[in-house]
């Protein structure tokens, strides 16, 4: 069917949510809206559920048609058996949209399940009501504090939008972003997409202000050729991650009985990559990384890198690492090195890049600040830099980390360079992982993509890097 | 020069070590040998470090002549200009062994620096005395409480021995280990590789009865032939996992001045692995998962896989990545989806391999004990279980993750299979990535190979299947 892309944008919008269905123990549907900027209504028709739907302070409806006012997004949570009959009253009722909790349709492969789900599907045809799933967790929209799950963060900003077919890895591809401070405007778990499929969220997305940076988790795609010719329109103007399910004979079997998808060949998605500049990726790791590469680094073109680590294993793992992924690690100038000799001047250290800086970067003197404006200089260097930032002990003394980081936000600024930071977990620090973890946070809060390894910080950046030179080969 | 095996075990096994040159702040190489098994005796001429080493409660002599007994171990951390001068006096005091922390001999280049080393090689060589290092960390022993980091765990237990030219990458590999639960019964950091080398390394851990698998980070190989036939005969005894530093141009310049290696050409590295049956691996997460893996599996041949995925995403997420690694996810026989059928009842959940057991295993029933049992008898599983356990809360409910994993080790002996443990940092879980983190050592604890994506699980057994299909080819 035609999604009519007005009344999508007020389900994904919504000034208003009825809960339909919601029940013990946890009442999630509800209690997950408490930062939501609208009122939240419940209809449910059980007297127990009432009692307890409303101690939890919301107002219930036994009908849909004693709730007040225009309803934007209904969040359906009833038994599959009366689905139907609770589709045909909204769209009755005039609701906007809806998202559609429950499960237990095409995927199950029952021909009774399969029908119910066209029925579904024929009464938002004909009523114009665009419907977010079945089977899937719904909408997520941070600037108006509509989550479908708990973990989700409310606020302002958020420029990149998510949507994927299964609930676990949207709702984990926020999670991870949300770690790497990578604010999702919104998010989309769309389930078997009955009504709405992964084009229409496409085309949303390519049309929203909102949405910079686009990322999907697909299982099938039901409509390849106007999916394909969207992706070629869009991925100019905003980068499209698409992360695949169902690669393999195995997992195309897993995503028939997932979301009832049928899984597209190997050799089509590669080509469909490959002539719309769009990034394929592997993994949920990959997306995030990826996306927070992109967030975070003002789309670099540059190969060659200049590598920091802060003892000559890390110089060379780095090297190495970057290197795979096709970066260049020159060497610098005869000047710049006759310059750097002056500091350099610990026994073991090396700075004719990758600089191994152990001894030479400290708090006290403007070291790092020589070594970035020799990068800067020198004209060998048009990748930015790659930084090991790991042993550096936020806990213990986070004005030096803050230092660090002033220093390198001030070299990518002047030089229109990225910066990534690379803090692996045996990085150093004497708080251990968790510590870590909190010193990672701090690093990404300030707006640089970190990663956890090497490897991970060198594909994801080689996959931006790549993504731009496509890009800008398109006429 | 060769090496007198028996004097390098004394050194990697002292009775008595004496550090030289240890100074403020921190006087770490005294200070790290607190769970040291023996006596610990410092050596240090200057008079205000005499005194706080004193006041730390070790006995300091200020010539090593003056020390007692015999000694077993030298840690040398003297400046590199009076290190001549030291081992000879070591040599002549008929210590057994020297691991040499002082740094800037070879490594720098300098021709004064390189005619340094060339004076202690020769002081080692005429003495007969083996020195680790020098520019290295030098000699972990778990078992006796000799250690260069502080966070190595002392005590009983560890079959895995790892040697490494970098300090941090085989700190980092220990770390990494210890946290994954695998117990490191030696760990060497042996930087310019200037005495003792790599090929002595390998075979004394060959001959090393603690040692069951060898895990070695090398920049450069100075005996190759020596190096290859010692790989060939150790690896169909003892698995042996090489990660090469250096493997790009710009990483072989920085092995040059980190260790003053000089690199080996890929093509040969490769040829080495594939003749020797020796397991290649990249980075420093690879090197520990896949020890993790081969620790805590019985070197597992089959690759036909069960996966258990606690929902629908993650089912076919870890069967897209354990096919892309080479294992079959194979169905299971009528039979057992009839048997299946009948517990499997939830709506939207998938018994056809992969599983999704979402809203099967609860705590109150057996399913899971049902689920095992019937991969255990299918016959078209022979290559174990990877199990995603993410979700389970040990914080809330350590019971119920106690009892999975009873159930999982009931099913790996009595089939004899390996079972992976899955534990996305997004995995779910309500406490956090920092609950996470204490649910994966748990597990870890309990014996398990447990990986924080599904990609490195993957990655690792597949490893160690093809590691153990290429040993079993070797007459």
């Amino acid at each position: 069917m035609s999604i009519d892309q007005a009344r999508l944008h007020r389900a994904l919008n919504p000034a208003s949510v009825v809960v339909i269905g919601d029940k013990a123990p946890n009442y999630g549907w509800l209690r997950r809206q408490a930062e939501f900027h609208g009122p939240v209504y419940s209809v449910q028709v059980d007297p127990k559920e009432i009692e307890a739907i409303e101690r939890l302070g919301f107002t219930n409806y036994t009908s849909l048609d004693d709730v007040p006012g225009d309803i934007d997004l209904a969040i359906c949570a009833v038994p599959r058996q009366v689905a139907p009959r609770i589709v045909a009253a909204a769209a009755a009722r005039g609701v906007a949209g809806m998202a559609m909790f429950t499960s237990g349709f095409a995927e199950t492969g029952e021909p009774e399940a399969i029908d119910m789900q066209r029925q579904i599907v024929e009464i938002a045809a004909s009523s114009g009501m665009p419907i977010v799933g079945p089977n899937c967790l719904g909408i997520y929209n941070r600037r108006i504090g509509l989550k479908f799950s708990d973990d989700q963060e409310a606020g302002e900003g958020g420029t990149v939008s998510v949507a994927g077919q299964s609930g676990t890895n949207t709702s984990g591809l926020i999670a991870g972003m949300q770690r790497a401070a990578v604010k999702v405007a919104r998010g989309i778990s769309f389930g078997n997409a009955a009504v709405v499929n992964e084009a229409d969220y496409l085309q949303y997305f390519a049309g929203d202000p909102l949405t910079e940076v686009i990322v999907m988790y697909i299982e099938g795609v039901r409509d390849g050729r106007r999916f394909f010719d969207l992706l070629r329109t869009v991925t100019p103007r905003k980068p499209v991650i698409l992360w695949r399910g169902g690669r393999s004979e195995a997992g195309a079997r897993a995503v028939a009985s997932h979301t009832a998808s049928l899984a597209s060949s190997t050799a089509i998605w590669e080509a469909m990559l490959r002539q719309t500049g769009a990034i394929g990726v592997g993994s949920m790791d990959e997306a995030v990384d990826v996306a927070a590469a992109l967030v975070h680094t003002d789309r670099p073109t540059g190969r060659r890198i200049a590598l920091i680590g802060m003892n000559g294993g890390q110089s060379v793992a780095l090297t190495d690492q970057f290197s795979e992924q096709g970066f260049d690690v020159p060497p610098l100038s005869e000047a710049s090195y006759e310059y750097l000799a002056k500091f350099f001047v610990a026994v073991g250290s090396s700075y004719r890049n990758p600089f191994d800086a152990s001894s030479t970067i400290r708090r006290e003197d403007d070291n790092l600040a020589k070594i970035l404006q020799v990068i800067a200089d020198d004209g060998a260097i048009d990748g930015g830099v790659a930084i090991e930032l790991g042993a550096r002990d936020l806990d213990k003394d986070p004005a030096e980390l803050d230092g660090i980081l002033a220093l390198l936000d001030g070299f990518r600024k002047r030089t229109g360079q990225p910066v990534v930071a690379l803090m692996h977990d045996n990085g150093g620090g004497s708080g251990g992982v968790e510590a870590m973890l909190r010193a990672r946070r701090h690093v990404a809060d300030q707006g640089f993509a970190v990663f956890p390894s090497y490897e991970r910080g060198a594909v994801a950046l080689g996959r931006v890097v790549a993504s731009n030179e496509a890009r800008a080969e398109t006429p």
